[in-house]
Protein backbone atom coordinates (compact mmCIF):
# COMPACT_ATOMS: atom_id res chain seq x y z
CA UNK A 1 0.00 0.00 0.00
CA UNK A 2 1.25 2.97 -1.05
CA UNK A 3 2.38 5.96 1.64
CA UNK A 4 -0.17 8.52 2.30
CA UNK A 5 0.35 11.83 0.57
CA UNK A 6 2.20 14.16 3.12
CA UNK A 7 -0.60 16.56 2.54
CA UNK A 8 -4.52 17.26 1.33
CA UNK A 9 -5.39 19.89 -1.01
CA UNK A 10 -8.65 21.41 0.00
CA UNK A 11 -10.57 23.66 -2.23
CA UNK A 12 -12.78 26.16 -0.66
CA UNK A 13 -15.17 28.59 -2.78
CA UNK A 14 -14.97 32.00 -0.90
CA UNK A 15 -18.10 33.33 0.89
CA UNK A 16 -19.07 36.82 0.16
CA UNK A 17 -20.37 36.69 3.99
CA UNK A 18 -16.41 36.35 4.39
CA UNK A 19 -15.34 39.31 2.62
CA UNK A 20 -14.62 42.77 4.80
CA UNK A 21 -15.49 46.49 3.58
CA UNK A 22 -11.23 46.29 2.79
CA UNK A 23 -12.71 44.45 -0.51
CA UNK A 24 -11.03 41.47 0.88
CA UNK A 25 -11.39 38.59 3.10
CA UNK A 26 -11.24 39.39 6.64
CA UNK A 27 -8.58 38.00 8.72
CA UNK A 28 -9.95 35.48 10.87
CA UNK A 29 -11.99 33.25 8.56
CA UNK A 30 -8.41 32.03 7.48
CA UNK A 31 -8.30 30.13 10.78
CA UNK A 32 -11.98 28.46 9.88
CA UNK A 33 -10.49 27.23 6.44
CA UNK A 34 -7.70 26.09 8.60
CA UNK A 35 -10.23 24.11 10.03
CA UNK A 36 -11.67 23.01 6.69
CA UNK A 37 -8.34 21.70 5.50
CA UNK A 38 -7.76 20.05 8.96
CA UNK A 39 -10.90 18.12 9.07
CA UNK A 40 -9.63 17.40 5.07
CA UNK A 41 -6.73 15.70 6.16
CA UNK A 42 -8.06 13.46 9.26
CA UNK A 43 -10.86 12.51 6.74
CA UNK A 44 -7.96 11.44 4.34
CA UNK A 45 -6.80 9.40 6.98
CA UNK A 46 -10.26 7.59 7.40
CA UNK A 47 -10.61 8.92 10.36
CA UNK A 48 -13.89 11.87 10.02
CA UNK A 49 -13.22 14.28 13.24
CA UNK A 50 -16.84 13.68 13.81
CA UNK A 51 -16.51 10.31 14.91
CA UNK A 52 -13.06 11.15 16.69
CA UNK A 53 -15.44 13.39 18.70
CA UNK A 54 -18.71 11.06 18.89
CA UNK A 55 -17.07 7.38 18.62
CA UNK A 56 -13.79 7.87 20.37
CA UNK A 57 -14.59 10.44 23.11
CA UNK A 58 -11.10 12.81 21.75
CA UNK A 59 -11.23 16.52 21.27
CA UNK A 60 -8.74 18.14 19.77
CA UNK A 61 -8.36 21.62 21.52
CA UNK A 62 -7.17 24.70 19.64
CA UNK A 63 -3.93 25.36 22.04
CA UNK A 64 -2.14 27.97 19.50
CA UNK A 65 -3.11 29.29 16.23
CA UNK A 66 -1.29 31.81 13.86
CA UNK A 67 -1.16 32.98 10.39
CA UNK A 68 1.01 35.32 8.19
CA UNK A 69 -0.91 37.33 5.78
CA UNK A 70 1.49 37.19 2.28
CA UNK A 71 -1.61 38.58 -0.34
CA UNK A 72 -5.27 38.96 -0.25
CA UNK A 73 -7.72 36.86 -0.74
CA UNK A 74 -10.73 38.34 -2.94
CA UNK A 75 -14.13 37.32 -3.21
CA UNK A 76 -15.06 35.36 -6.88
CA UNK A 77 -11.33 33.39 -7.16
CA UNK A 78 -11.41 30.20 -5.40
CA UNK A 79 -8.70 29.16 -3.14
CA UNK A 80 -7.03 25.61 -2.01
CA UNK A 81 -5.95 25.19 1.55
CA UNK A 82 -2.97 22.72 1.68
CA UNK A 83 -2.36 20.66 5.17
CA UNK A 84 -0.09 18.74 6.64
CA UNK A 85 0.61 17.27 9.74
CA UNK A 86 3.55 18.67 11.60
CA UNK A 87 5.83 17.56 14.66
CA UNK A 88 3.03 15.52 16.24
CA UNK A 89 2.39 12.52 19.06
CA UNK A 90 -0.51 10.82 20.55
CA UNK A 91 -1.00 14.11 22.84
CA UNK A 92 -0.26 16.77 20.80
CA UNK A 93 -1.29 17.57 17.00
CA UNK A 94 0.46 20.30 15.11
CA UNK A 95 -1.04 21.44 11.76
CA UNK A 96 0.64 23.58 8.64
CA UNK A 97 -1.42 25.48 6.21
CA UNK A 98 -1.40 27.13 3.23
CA UNK A 99 -3.14 29.34 1.12
CA UNK A 100 -3.32 29.21 -2.69
CA UNK A 101 -5.54 30.80 -5.16
CA UNK A 102 -6.71 28.07 -7.54
CA UNK A 103 -6.19 29.59 -10.89
CA UNK A 104 -2.20 30.35 -10.34
CA UNK A 105 -1.55 29.09 -7.32
CA UNK A 106 -0.18 32.07 -5.75
CA UNK A 107 0.48 31.82 -1.82
CA UNK A 108 -1.80 34.44 0.03
CA UNK A 109 -0.86 32.58 3.62
CA UNK A 110 0.53 30.07 5.60
CA UNK A 111 -0.28 29.18 8.77
CA UNK A 112 -0.26 27.11 11.78
CA UNK A 113 -2.43 25.42 14.79
CA UNK A 114 -1.72 23.27 18.09
CA UNK A 115 -3.93 21.02 19.48
CA UNK A 116 -3.94 19.17 22.96
CA UNK A 117 -5.49 15.97 22.47
CA UNK A 118 -8.32 15.99 25.57
CA UNK A 119 -11.27 13.87 26.71
CA UNK A 120 -14.96 14.78 26.82
CA UNK A 121 -14.22 16.55 30.17
CA UNK A 122 -11.84 18.85 28.70
CA UNK A 123 -8.63 16.85 30.31
CA UNK A 124 -5.69 16.18 28.66
CA UNK A 125 -5.64 12.33 26.91
CA UNK A 126 -3.95 10.11 24.22
CA UNK A 127 -5.09 9.65 20.77
CA UNK A 128 -6.24 5.85 20.68
CA UNK A 129 -3.70 3.80 19.35
CA UNK A 130 -5.19 2.85 16.03
CA UNK A 131 -5.05 6.46 15.31
CA UNK A 132 -1.30 6.50 15.45
CA UNK A 133 -0.87 4.70 12.69
CA UNK A 134 -3.30 6.35 10.89
CA UNK A 135 -1.86 9.23 11.11
CA UNK A 136 1.61 8.55 11.02
CA UNK A 137 2.68 9.35 14.23
CA UNK A 138 5.77 7.57 15.92
CA UNK A 139 4.74 4.84 18.44
CA UNK A 140 5.65 5.83 22.13
CA UNK A 141 9.21 5.84 23.74
CA UNK B 1 -42.89 47.37 41.70
CA UNK B 2 -43.15 48.44 38.33
CA UNK B 3 -44.09 46.57 35.38
CA UNK B 4 -40.98 45.75 33.47
CA UNK B 5 -40.63 48.12 30.44
CA UNK B 6 -42.16 46.14 27.24
CA UNK B 7 -38.59 46.33 25.20
CA UNK B 8 -34.93 45.88 26.22
CA UNK B 9 -32.78 48.49 24.07
CA UNK B 10 -29.38 47.09 23.93
CA UNK B 11 -26.10 48.83 22.22
CA UNK B 12 -24.39 46.89 19.25
CA UNK B 13 -20.74 48.53 18.34
CA UNK B 14 -20.18 47.19 14.55
CA UNK B 15 -17.80 45.31 14.35
CA UNK B 16 -15.06 45.07 11.23
CA UNK B 17 -15.26 41.41 11.06
CA UNK B 18 -19.12 42.37 10.06
CA UNK B 19 -18.80 44.27 7.46
CA UNK B 20 -18.89 42.74 3.97
CA UNK B 21 -17.33 44.11 0.58
CA UNK B 22 -20.58 46.15 -0.36
CA UNK B 23 -19.22 48.28 2.84
CA UNK B 24 -22.12 47.39 4.66
CA UNK B 25 -23.06 44.77 7.91
CA UNK B 26 -23.51 41.18 6.22
CA UNK B 27 -27.03 41.05 6.55
CA UNK B 28 -26.66 37.34 8.39
CA UNK B 29 -25.35 39.07 11.26
CA UNK B 30 -28.18 41.26 12.39
CA UNK B 31 -29.78 38.09 13.53
CA UNK B 32 -26.81 37.39 15.72
CA UNK B 33 -27.79 40.83 17.30
CA UNK B 34 -31.05 39.48 17.13
CA UNK B 35 -29.74 36.84 19.90
CA UNK B 36 -27.66 39.74 21.71
CA UNK B 37 -30.91 41.55 22.32
CA UNK B 38 -32.64 38.26 23.51
CA UNK B 39 -29.83 37.70 25.51
CA UNK B 40 -30.20 41.19 26.99
CA UNK B 41 -33.98 40.79 27.18
CA UNK B 42 -34.05 37.53 29.35
CA UNK B 43 -31.04 38.96 31.95
CA UNK B 44 -33.28 41.70 32.65
CA UNK B 45 -36.05 40.05 33.32
CA UNK B 46 -34.17 38.14 36.10
CA UNK B 47 -32.81 35.06 34.18
CA UNK B 48 -29.52 34.96 32.11
CA UNK B 49 -30.04 32.46 29.41
CA UNK B 50 -26.93 30.47 30.47
CA UNK B 51 -28.55 29.73 33.38
CA UNK B 52 -32.27 28.66 31.64
CA UNK B 53 -29.42 26.11 30.12
CA UNK B 54 -27.53 25.27 32.55
CA UNK B 55 -29.86 24.69 35.56
CA UNK B 56 -33.43 25.04 34.50
CA UNK B 57 -31.87 22.01 31.01
CA UNK B 58 -34.69 24.48 28.95
CA UNK B 59 -33.11 25.37 25.56
CA UNK B 60 -34.94 27.38 23.27
CA UNK B 61 -34.56 26.14 19.45
CA UNK B 62 -34.81 28.65 17.23
CA UNK B 63 -37.49 27.56 14.77
CA UNK B 64 -38.76 30.93 12.67
CA UNK B 65 -36.38 33.74 11.99
CA UNK B 66 -36.88 36.67 9.80
CA UNK B 67 -35.47 40.02 8.86
CA UNK B 68 -36.57 43.08 6.78
CA UNK B 69 -33.88 45.18 6.05
CA UNK B 70 -34.65 48.99 5.47
CA UNK B 71 -30.88 51.07 5.14
CA UNK B 72 -27.65 49.42 5.47
CA UNK B 73 -26.13 49.48 9.03
CA UNK B 74 -22.15 50.65 8.31
CA UNK B 75 -19.15 50.59 10.32
CA UNK B 76 -18.25 53.33 12.68
CA UNK B 77 -22.09 53.84 13.95
CA UNK B 78 -23.35 51.96 16.72
CA UNK B 79 -26.62 50.74 16.45
CA UNK B 80 -29.12 49.50 19.38
CA UNK B 81 -31.33 46.44 19.22
CA UNK B 82 -34.47 47.35 20.36
CA UNK B 83 -36.61 43.70 21.86
CA UNK B 84 -39.63 42.71 23.07
CA UNK B 85 -41.98 39.86 23.48
CA UNK B 86 -43.91 38.89 21.38
CA UNK B 87 -46.69 36.44 21.52
CA UNK B 88 -45.84 33.79 23.67
CA UNK B 89 -46.10 30.74 25.95
CA UNK B 90 -44.69 28.53 27.75
CA UNK B 91 -43.93 26.43 24.91
CA UNK B 92 -43.10 28.95 22.10
CA UNK B 93 -41.41 32.25 22.61
CA UNK B 94 -41.67 35.12 20.10
CA UNK B 95 -39.90 37.85 20.22
CA UNK B 96 -39.73 40.86 18.07
CA UNK B 97 -36.44 43.43 17.25
CA UNK B 98 -36.36 46.89 15.69
CA UNK B 99 -31.94 48.03 14.89
CA UNK B 100 -31.82 51.71 14.75
CA UNK B 101 -28.41 53.87 14.33
CA UNK B 102 -27.91 55.19 17.70
CA UNK B 103 -27.42 58.61 16.68
CA UNK B 104 -30.58 59.74 15.24
CA UNK B 105 -32.48 56.70 15.69
CA UNK B 106 -33.20 55.56 11.56
CA UNK B 107 -34.84 52.52 11.56
CA UNK B 108 -32.51 49.87 9.81
CA UNK B 109 -33.92 46.46 10.25
CA UNK B 110 -37.09 44.85 11.66
CA UNK B 111 -37.25 41.04 12.72
CA UNK B 112 -39.07 38.06 14.60
CA UNK B 113 -37.28 35.23 15.54
CA UNK B 114 -40.25 31.92 17.25
CA UNK B 115 -38.55 29.57 19.38
CA UNK B 116 -39.88 25.88 20.59
CA UNK B 117 -38.64 24.88 24.40
CA UNK B 118 -37.05 22.15 24.43
CA UNK B 119 -35.61 19.86 27.31
CA UNK B 120 -31.67 18.79 26.70
CA UNK B 121 -32.49 16.31 24.65
CA UNK B 122 -34.61 18.19 22.03
CA UNK B 123 -37.96 17.20 23.30
CA UNK B 124 -40.43 20.09 23.18
CA UNK B 125 -40.82 21.21 27.16
CA UNK B 126 -42.59 23.95 29.15
CA UNK B 127 -40.82 27.07 31.17
CA UNK B 128 -40.46 26.02 34.65
CA UNK B 129 -43.15 28.04 36.34
CA UNK B 130 -41.38 30.87 37.59
CA UNK B 131 -40.12 32.05 34.29
CA UNK B 132 -44.33 32.89 33.42
CA UNK B 133 -43.97 35.31 35.81
CA UNK B 134 -40.62 36.69 35.28
CA UNK B 135 -41.70 37.13 31.41
CA UNK B 136 -45.18 37.81 32.18
CA UNK B 137 -46.84 34.86 30.39
CA UNK B 138 -50.31 34.79 30.77
CA UNK B 139 -51.15 31.03 33.31
CA UNK B 140 -51.88 28.06 31.12
CA UNK B 141 -55.76 27.90 30.77
CA UNK C 1 -31.03 23.82 -26.01
CA UNK C 2 -32.56 22.31 -22.68
CA UNK C 3 -34.24 24.75 -20.21
CA UNK C 4 -32.23 25.35 -17.10
CA UNK C 5 -33.17 23.47 -14.87
CA UNK C 6 -35.58 25.04 -12.05
CA UNK C 7 -33.25 24.35 -9.39
CA UNK C 8 -29.67 23.95 -8.02
CA UNK C 9 -28.25 21.87 -5.39
CA UNK C 10 -25.00 22.81 -4.02
CA UNK C 11 -23.51 20.76 -1.13
CA UNK C 12 -22.26 22.25 1.90
CA UNK C 13 -19.92 20.37 4.10
CA UNK C 14 -20.63 21.95 7.96
CA UNK C 15 -17.46 23.56 9.90
CA UNK C 16 -17.08 22.92 13.38
CA UNK C 17 -16.99 26.97 13.56
CA UNK C 18 -20.46 26.89 12.40
CA UNK C 19 -22.11 24.78 15.45
CA UNK C 20 -23.21 26.14 18.62
CA UNK C 21 -23.01 24.73 22.24
CA UNK C 22 -26.61 23.04 22.12
CA UNK C 23 -24.25 20.68 19.20
CA UNK C 24 -26.00 21.99 16.11
CA UNK C 25 -25.42 24.24 13.66
CA UNK C 26 -26.35 27.57 14.81
CA UNK C 27 -29.29 29.30 13.01
CA UNK C 28 -27.83 32.30 11.26
CA UNK C 29 -25.24 30.12 9.38
CA UNK C 30 -28.10 29.18 7.26
CA UNK C 31 -28.63 32.48 5.76
CA UNK C 32 -24.91 31.87 4.60
CA UNK C 33 -25.64 28.92 3.25
CA UNK C 34 -28.64 30.54 1.07
CA UNK C 35 -25.91 32.81 -0.26
CA UNK C 36 -23.44 29.42 -1.26
CA UNK C 37 -26.48 28.35 -2.97
CA UNK C 38 -27.84 31.65 -4.72
CA UNK C 39 -23.88 31.98 -6.02
CA UNK C 40 -24.64 28.43 -7.47
CA UNK C 41 -27.16 29.30 -9.21
CA UNK C 42 -26.24 32.87 -10.89
CA UNK C 43 -23.32 30.54 -11.79
CA UNK C 44 -25.55 27.78 -13.28
CA UNK C 45 -27.01 30.70 -15.25
CA UNK C 46 -23.36 31.65 -16.57
CA UNK C 47 -23.14 34.78 -14.31
CA UNK C 48 -20.79 34.91 -11.40
CA UNK C 49 -22.12 36.83 -9.19
CA UNK C 50 -18.50 38.82 -8.56
CA UNK C 51 -19.20 39.66 -12.31
CA UNK C 52 -22.30 41.28 -11.80
CA UNK C 53 -20.75 43.34 -9.14
CA UNK C 54 -17.59 44.00 -11.03
CA UNK C 55 -18.43 44.31 -14.95
CA UNK C 56 -22.11 45.57 -14.56
CA UNK C 57 -21.79 47.29 -11.39
CA UNK C 58 -24.95 45.65 -10.15
CA UNK C 59 -25.41 44.62 -6.65
CA UNK C 60 -28.34 42.66 -4.98
CA UNK C 61 -29.20 44.00 -1.35
CA UNK C 62 -30.60 41.98 0.78
CA UNK C 63 -33.96 42.92 1.70
CA UNK C 64 -35.89 40.47 3.42
CA UNK C 65 -34.33 36.71 4.78
CA UNK C 66 -36.39 33.66 6.66
CA UNK C 67 -35.87 30.55 7.78
CA UNK C 68 -37.89 28.03 9.13
CA UNK C 69 -36.13 25.18 10.74
CA UNK C 70 -37.48 21.74 11.34
CA UNK C 71 -35.15 19.75 12.43
CA UNK C 72 -31.53 20.68 13.50
CA UNK C 73 -28.00 20.27 11.72
CA UNK C 74 -25.44 18.66 12.51
CA UNK C 75 -21.75 18.01 12.55
CA UNK C 76 -20.42 14.71 10.56
CA UNK C 77 -23.65 15.00 8.23
CA UNK C 78 -23.05 16.99 4.83
CA UNK C 79 -26.64 19.25 3.73
CA UNK C 80 -27.49 20.14 0.41
CA UNK C 81 -28.79 23.69 -0.35
CA UNK C 82 -31.68 23.74 -3.53
CA UNK C 83 -32.09 26.78 -4.86
CA UNK C 84 -34.48 28.28 -7.01
CA UNK C 85 -36.03 31.47 -8.44
CA UNK C 86 -39.82 32.83 -7.34
CA UNK C 87 -41.44 35.05 -8.51
CA UNK C 88 -38.66 37.95 -9.61
CA UNK C 89 -38.25 40.47 -12.13
CA UNK C 90 -35.18 42.63 -13.34
CA UNK C 91 -35.77 44.93 -10.34
CA UNK C 92 -36.32 42.48 -7.46
CA UNK C 93 -35.22 38.67 -7.01
CA UNK C 94 -36.85 36.53 -4.70
CA UNK C 95 -34.98 32.90 -4.35
CA UNK C 96 -36.06 30.25 -2.18
CA UNK C 97 -34.64 27.30 -0.04
CA UNK C 98 -34.50 24.36 0.91
CA UNK C 99 -31.73 22.63 3.28
CA UNK C 100 -31.65 18.59 3.44
CA UNK C 101 -29.19 16.08 4.69
CA UNK C 102 -27.41 14.84 1.85
CA UNK C 103 -27.39 11.06 3.24
CA UNK C 104 -31.68 10.61 3.37
CA UNK C 105 -32.69 14.03 2.24
CA UNK C 106 -34.50 14.86 5.04
CA UNK C 107 -35.42 18.68 5.10
CA UNK C 108 -33.71 20.84 7.49
CA UNK C 109 -35.10 24.36 6.71
CA UNK C 110 -36.50 25.81 4.25
CA UNK C 111 -35.90 29.66 3.37
CA UNK C 112 -36.64 32.43 1.16
CA UNK C 113 -34.30 36.39 0.32
CA UNK C 114 -35.18 38.93 -1.52
CA UNK C 115 -32.99 41.32 -3.23
CA UNK C 116 -33.28 45.01 -4.37
CA UNK C 117 -30.96 45.06 -7.94
CA UNK C 118 -28.70 48.30 -6.75
CA UNK C 119 -26.21 50.04 -8.94
CA UNK C 120 -22.81 50.68 -6.73
CA UNK C 121 -24.47 54.02 -4.84
CA UNK C 122 -26.75 51.31 -3.50
CA UNK C 123 -29.71 53.45 -5.89
CA UNK C 124 -32.04 50.83 -7.23
CA UNK C 125 -31.45 50.01 -10.83
CA UNK C 126 -32.21 47.27 -13.37
CA UNK C 127 -30.33 43.94 -14.23
CA UNK C 128 -28.73 44.46 -17.54
CA UNK C 129 -30.51 43.25 -20.21
CA UNK C 130 -28.75 40.11 -21.44
CA UNK C 131 -29.31 39.02 -17.51
CA UNK C 132 -33.33 38.87 -18.20
CA UNK C 133 -32.71 35.47 -20.62
CA UNK C 134 -29.83 33.34 -18.49
CA UNK C 135 -32.32 34.22 -15.39
CA UNK C 136 -34.96 33.37 -17.60
CA UNK C 137 -36.67 36.72 -16.50
CA UNK C 138 -40.62 37.68 -18.20
CA UNK C 139 -39.65 40.78 -20.60
CA UNK C 140 -40.59 44.15 -19.21
CA UNK C 141 -44.18 45.07 -19.95
CA UNK D 1 -1.75 66.07 31.05
CA UNK D 2 -1.55 62.62 31.85
CA UNK D 3 0.35 60.30 29.39
CA UNK D 4 -2.67 57.71 28.19
CA UNK D 5 -2.71 54.14 29.85
CA UNK D 6 -0.57 51.82 27.48
CA UNK D 7 -3.70 49.45 27.59
CA UNK D 8 -7.26 49.65 27.08
CA UNK D 9 -9.09 47.29 28.79
CA UNK D 10 -12.50 46.36 26.43
CA UNK D 11 -15.09 44.18 27.55
CA UNK D 12 -16.91 41.46 25.73
CA UNK D 13 -20.07 39.90 26.16
CA UNK D 14 -20.08 35.87 25.05
CA UNK D 15 -22.35 35.65 21.90
CA UNK D 16 -23.63 32.29 21.86
CA UNK D 17 -23.07 32.45 17.82
CA UNK D 18 -19.51 32.25 18.91
CA UNK D 19 -19.73 29.41 20.74
CA UNK D 20 -19.00 25.85 19.15
CA UNK D 21 -20.42 22.63 20.13
CA UNK D 22 -17.28 21.42 22.39
CA UNK D 23 -19.34 24.09 24.51
CA UNK D 24 -16.71 26.85 24.47
CA UNK D 25 -16.17 29.62 22.42
CA UNK D 26 -14.95 28.12 19.00
CA UNK D 27 -11.09 29.53 18.51
CA UNK D 28 -11.38 32.27 15.16
CA UNK D 29 -13.50 34.32 17.36
CA UNK D 30 -10.76 35.62 19.31
CA UNK D 31 -9.12 37.24 16.48
CA UNK D 32 -12.56 39.44 16.04
CA UNK D 33 -12.24 39.98 19.72
CA UNK D 34 -8.73 41.32 19.05
CA UNK D 35 -10.61 43.56 16.35
CA UNK D 36 -12.82 44.97 19.27
CA UNK D 37 -10.11 45.68 21.58
CA UNK D 38 -7.75 47.22 18.93
CA UNK D 39 -11.07 49.70 17.92
CA UNK D 40 -11.37 50.43 21.17
CA UNK D 41 -7.60 51.30 21.51
CA UNK D 42 -7.13 53.52 18.86
CA UNK D 43 -10.77 55.19 20.04
CA UNK D 44 -8.97 55.90 23.64
CA UNK D 45 -6.54 57.91 21.56
CA UNK D 46 -8.90 60.16 19.78
CA UNK D 47 -8.86 58.20 16.29
CA UNK D 48 -11.74 56.14 15.60
CA UNK D 49 -10.85 53.73 12.92
CA UNK D 50 -13.47 54.03 11.03
CA UNK D 51 -12.13 57.84 10.43
CA UNK D 52 -8.80 56.20 9.23
CA UNK D 53 -10.14 54.79 6.53
CA UNK D 54 -12.64 56.95 5.55
CA UNK D 55 -10.78 60.34 6.27
CA UNK D 56 -7.32 59.93 5.85
CA UNK D 57 -7.51 57.08 3.38
CA UNK D 58 -5.14 54.35 5.96
CA UNK D 59 -5.90 50.88 5.71
CA UNK D 60 -4.49 48.62 8.65
CA UNK D 61 -3.53 45.44 6.81
CA UNK D 62 -3.42 41.93 8.88
CA UNK D 63 -0.08 40.85 8.08
CA UNK D 64 0.00 38.85 10.96
CA UNK D 65 -2.01 37.36 13.88
CA UNK D 66 -1.62 34.61 16.61
CA UNK D 67 -3.29 33.36 19.71
CA UNK D 68 -2.11 30.90 22.58
CA UNK D 69 -5.34 29.45 24.22
CA UNK D 70 -4.79 28.89 28.11
CA UNK D 71 -8.51 28.37 29.10
CA UNK D 72 -11.84 28.08 26.87
CA UNK D 73 -14.03 31.02 27.49
CA UNK D 74 -17.66 29.68 28.29
CA UNK D 75 -21.17 31.43 27.37
CA UNK D 76 -22.32 33.12 30.76
CA UNK D 77 -19.35 34.44 31.38
CA UNK D 78 -18.15 38.28 30.00
CA UNK D 79 -13.85 38.63 29.34
CA UNK D 80 -12.10 41.83 29.17
CA UNK D 81 -9.97 42.06 26.27
CA UNK D 82 -6.68 43.92 27.31
CA UNK D 83 -5.14 45.92 24.31
CA UNK D 84 -1.71 47.46 24.43
CA UNK D 85 -0.08 48.55 21.55
CA UNK D 86 4.22 46.61 21.07
CA UNK D 87 7.17 47.62 18.99
CA UNK D 88 5.42 49.87 16.23
CA UNK D 89 6.32 52.42 13.56
CA UNK D 90 4.01 54.56 10.88
CA UNK D 91 4.49 51.49 8.69
CA UNK D 92 3.61 48.43 10.92
CA UNK D 93 1.86 48.18 13.96
CA UNK D 94 1.89 45.75 16.53
CA UNK D 95 -0.53 45.22 19.03
CA UNK D 96 -1.02 42.75 21.65
CA UNK D 97 -3.77 41.39 23.82
CA UNK D 98 -4.64 39.58 26.68
CA UNK D 99 -8.10 37.76 27.35
CA UNK D 100 -9.51 37.55 30.77
CA UNK D 101 -12.59 36.44 32.85
CA UNK D 102 -14.06 39.20 33.92
CA UNK D 103 -14.97 37.54 37.35
CA UNK D 104 -11.67 36.69 38.61
CA UNK D 105 -9.11 37.77 35.92
CA UNK D 106 -8.22 34.29 34.79
CA UNK D 107 -6.25 34.47 31.75
CA UNK D 108 -7.96 32.93 29.27
CA UNK D 109 -5.19 33.40 26.12
CA UNK D 110 -2.90 35.91 24.60
CA UNK D 111 -2.11 37.27 21.14
CA UNK D 112 -0.53 39.68 18.87
CA UNK D 113 -1.36 40.98 15.35
CA UNK D 114 0.68 42.85 12.83
CA UNK D 115 -0.59 45.29 10.63
CA UNK D 116 0.84 47.26 7.59
CA UNK D 117 -0.36 50.55 6.95
CA UNK D 118 -2.15 50.80 3.27
CA UNK D 119 -3.69 53.28 1.40
CA UNK D 120 -7.00 52.83 -0.63
CA UNK D 121 -5.11 51.03 -2.95
CA UNK D 122 -3.62 48.51 -0.87
CA UNK D 123 0.04 49.91 -1.27
CA UNK D 124 2.06 49.90 1.63
CA UNK D 125 1.97 53.64 2.92
CA UNK D 126 2.25 55.38 6.14
CA UNK D 127 0.27 57.17 9.11
CA UNK D 128 -0.32 60.79 8.59
CA UNK D 129 1.80 62.47 11.01
CA UNK D 130 -0.93 63.82 13.62
CA UNK D 131 -1.30 59.96 14.68
CA UNK D 132 2.53 59.71 15.54
CA UNK D 133 1.93 62.16 18.61
CA UNK D 134 -1.58 60.04 19.47
CA UNK D 135 -0.33 56.84 19.34
CA UNK D 136 2.89 57.68 21.26
CA UNK D 137 5.13 56.91 18.07
CA UNK D 138 8.78 57.99 18.15
CA UNK D 139 9.56 60.60 15.68
CA UNK D 140 11.24 58.88 12.30
CA UNK D 141 15.15 58.84 12.23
Amino acid sequence: MAAPLDFVDTPVTIRYAETDQAGVVYHAHYLVWFEVGRAAWCQSRGVPYAEMESRDGRLLLVAEASCRYKAPARYGEDVIVRTSLAKSSDRILRFRYEVRTKLGGDLLATGQTAHVVADRSFRPARLPEHYRERFGLRPKA
